[in-house]
């Protein structure tokens, strides 16, 4: 597909800014797309806006057909119709991208030349690093709307990535993210001062009645001790 | 529970210089909380005296209340009554465990803000990060014995980690596991400096007596390889 | 075993520096031992010849005797009869080894003193990283044929080994495949030259045929998104 | 959500004669929720109308909202927000669902009660079996589209189900998914017949041409192996 | 260990006449053993006394050793240091069982000969089948408390197995455990015949106002899909 | 590859008599494929000479070549280049294969139309149940030797399969494997014998010295547990 909207760039940016936590919370704790993926080097904070690609598991065709569609501010964000962990991307793909100011690579699959990724400063999430091969044989599908993790990503949302894993925002729901995201970041700066001052979380978050109301209680350890003893005899 | 006794800070301290894989030999091969948790950034070597904390999947209410029975020198060990991924476990509770002089926290569960937890230099044991969010609905327990990888850890127990995982020491059992860890040091300062002269472990532990009575033989390759070569036409 | 051929260790050296991804492809797409296999620390790139050890689980005795089959050049390569992601090598068998003049170590399973192993500069590709430790009580067997991830190794084949994996290349192929590695980065010299110009892996690789003989089409957004919501309704 | 539309149920019906496997094939090889999500119990063969639920890990307030929405025909559809193997779903919810007419369960989580399941001839497709209790804590969604490996349920799609996993098709799909499905079956029943009488798939498919052009060649097996042993030398 | 307190036969009787779901709801929804471990035939429902064996990987010595301390009415309960898939225990040692009245196996490992155990009509729930065979050369523990998914399983304890897998309740709560199961199940008979007469539990439980307190908004869908369009405008 | 030798057959049927679990431990504890390829449906026990097959992940065009090279007596034994658990076979690769005499298959991924399958007799072992389509697009080998779980599969060896998954044994070592499984049936029935008599494992293998040499002692609980009790306070 071609002509598709993207999300705006500047708020996609002030997105990446507050984080992939952050925004996930502040929008209603969705969009995160799940532990699996992970950076392939640490450091990277990263947003752009989504060029969707499906392969087939052993084959990276359709990567090669997506870079065309890529543009700066874009990141390519890549699944399978089924589990691979084959090394799909490499850094000769990602030469072409960062020639075109992609920002970055999510992808569920594996990728590799993981040393030369991170000497071009290249940031790539994947669930897996693997050397294997592809092949470029079968068919699939660029910029249609994919779902990973349960999270639905349409070509032009925005994908935040850093060290805590990757989430997506809908393309129009980017606006209010990045006021919910800021609302929230204002709220974590008071409860960090908060905490350094050695405010509890329990007092802060009104949450000793919800314990109560939940009916934990509080015991002595000796005589707890005391009494499973005599109960185990 | 309150008032629970704590295994004794210097000896945690001690144990905590041997190391894991050490403290893990000296006490017999127990304690170990499995390979699945490991540091979310590397170059951490820490010990403290457990507080240890039972949650719902999903939900992450006991840590709270958890925070607030942490003095210094603890370290706060999390499970949950389901395997959970979810990011429990974030800068802000940091926060407020190092304002008590916390050391670190080992969870079966997930973490998120790993970029932040390492700037703060605040140690961190986990099977999982993920930027997934939590509720705080659901009772559990804390300070009660909790059960990882098989492992009992009762609040008191001395916990080292560093990057081989996690240990645990019974309370009980802290000073004989000083007193044997350090005997084990010396045995491996002996066994290092004899291998750095070329000696084999094959010699310095009987080992060609054992390999002998296994029923293991030495053949000669070409040998073999003829021989293979005649069976298989 | 004993007495076997190695691979030319200078042919061996060539391959390492082209890599795990490159010699993979260079040969075929094979010798790959797959995604599992990581390095404990970033940043080596690593070749020797295979000094093969097969294991039973939660036992290291016979990594112990395969010690003295190693000689400079070679690489340990561990697997086990059945999974295990135990200890079973750490900071004083590296000590050995790289008084052997050893390069590295492979393994399926489990080793520990990973922060050690660091700061000895002591390669090592493994499965997972462990405290747990192993006994010496059961036989196995050093330099036999292995196989790890499909792939088959036999005493003095060249294993290469970096962050993207380990690859290995049977001993009577090493010559033809620093030919074929040889071409191969060539080529993808001039691959990352006509990327980094503009080109496009869809043109170079005569991909557009391939697409268009698969039945991909290219579709107009603003069309497809009006059909799409007629059809739901 | 109410009163969404729903596919036609006599389509659905036909649909679950065809079975999954040829569902699947017959609307482009999409559509499968994946192999771990298995029936509790073999032999069954089920399809209906999606009512799709989200829950919270560990708890399943959103299941019981959900059986209100329920009507004959339907097949509830359950996932969570994070991985969960605990068993929200029991015979008590299956009684009340058998009360509706709703056909059967399908959940990327855990169920109980499998013997009583299996007596009611209630089917149910599930990821795990587990006795692990649930809450009744925290909300979800119920009707809302979700996704399961990849693939979008939305409310009133049609959903198919036998020992070959669950197959989901779009509800503006499901009249040419019968035309497609009806035309498949016709096209195995005749290469049913031909294999029977000897027919390979090599020449009813036109693989031979394949297998050339893709350089696959045919060796005799005793000069091959000479040639190995030589080249092992 | 010997001479150990066992649980009371008829109560152990009739808690598994309960069966496990009901047991684990009644103690307060702790004692699951996990959704890995499975009947390796479907259909038994089962309770004794734990006689608990903790093995080395690759290795049933203890197995052996503990069969010994097995009497009428017992099941045997085994784990390893480390996780192990191997066949450690199969249709001899199910025979000597069986001759001394025990009740059935409960392993996180794995077993074999599955077809003879089931004609044998011996209950066996373990985490894998597996044809690997086991050495018997190193030492473990009989009847020592062992842990397996975080639940502490004694020597005496009463285990409950059936096809929704493995409770255990302490030796000391298996009295109280038995009048609380009775008091749910009698809950669950009311439930049954509301649920077949059509009441929901929605509002047996009384969770609309947990839903509306939550949040939970029930919307009409063609409103809802209208508004979407015009949002991905 | 054409025109392998191939495992003598009623030697083969002998050794499918004995089972999978007396064959493995026959051939020294070699030879097993592992826990994760199971029947597909319980109770087939059967055996056969290898054609094996080498696939692309999501492609099963080799299983189509293998087809011609299949005769009566053969099992199919198909591995993928990477894992996939792609339904690359059903019912109607079965016709064709059960058309040539074929007895069975199995493979390392996964399979569809199981339901059929079963209807059919036609023994299957996977390790998925997958209703996932393939392609035919690229090539593989086949009757080349391939490696499962660390173990060889040349063409024309001998593979068992039963309840307890498959073992394979070398064409060349096929003799042997029948003497020696032969004489290991003989004591397995005595050992029954004399455990349905009462007698021990323990005297039966002399195990009671072995576990005096490891050091394994037996205490008393209730002194046990006492001298616990005060090492806690």
């Amino acid at each position: 597909m071609t002509g598709w909207p993207r999300a705006d760039a500047a708020e996609v940016e002030t997105l990446a800014e507050f984080g992939v936590a952050t925004v996930h919370e502040a929008i209603g704790r969705t969009g995160y797309l799940g532990p699996a993926i992970r950076p392939v080097y640490p450091g990277s904070r990263v947003g752009g806006t989504a060029v969707t690609v499906l392969c087939w598991p052993g084959d990276n065709l359709m990567v090669h057909a997506a870079v065309e569609q890529c543009r700066s501010g874009d990141i390519l964000v890549v699944t399978t119709t089924s589990p691979s962990s084959d090394g799909a991307f490499g850094e000769l793909l990602a030469t072409s991208l960062q020639h075109r100011g992609v920002r970055g690579l999510v992808t569920t699959g594996g990728v590799r030349d993981v040393a030369e990724l991170h000497a071009m400063n290249f940031p790539v999430f994947s669930a897996a690093v693997s050397a294997q091969g592809t092949v470029k044989a079968t068919a699939g599908a660029v910029t249609v709307p994919i779902s990973i993790n349960g999270q639905r990503i349409a070509p032009g949302d925005a994908v935040i990535a850093d060290d805590d894993g990757v989430v997506v925002v809908a393309r129009a729901q980017v606006g209010s993210a990045v006021t919910a995201a800021r609302a929230r970041v204002e709220k974590e700066n008071a409860a960090r001062a908060a905490f350094q001052r050695g405010e509890l979380g329990l007092d802060r978050y009104g949450l000793r009645t919800v314990l109560s109301e939940r009916g934990v209680e509080y015991l002595d350890y000796a005589a707890y001790q005391e009494s499973a003893y005599q109960e185990s005899q």
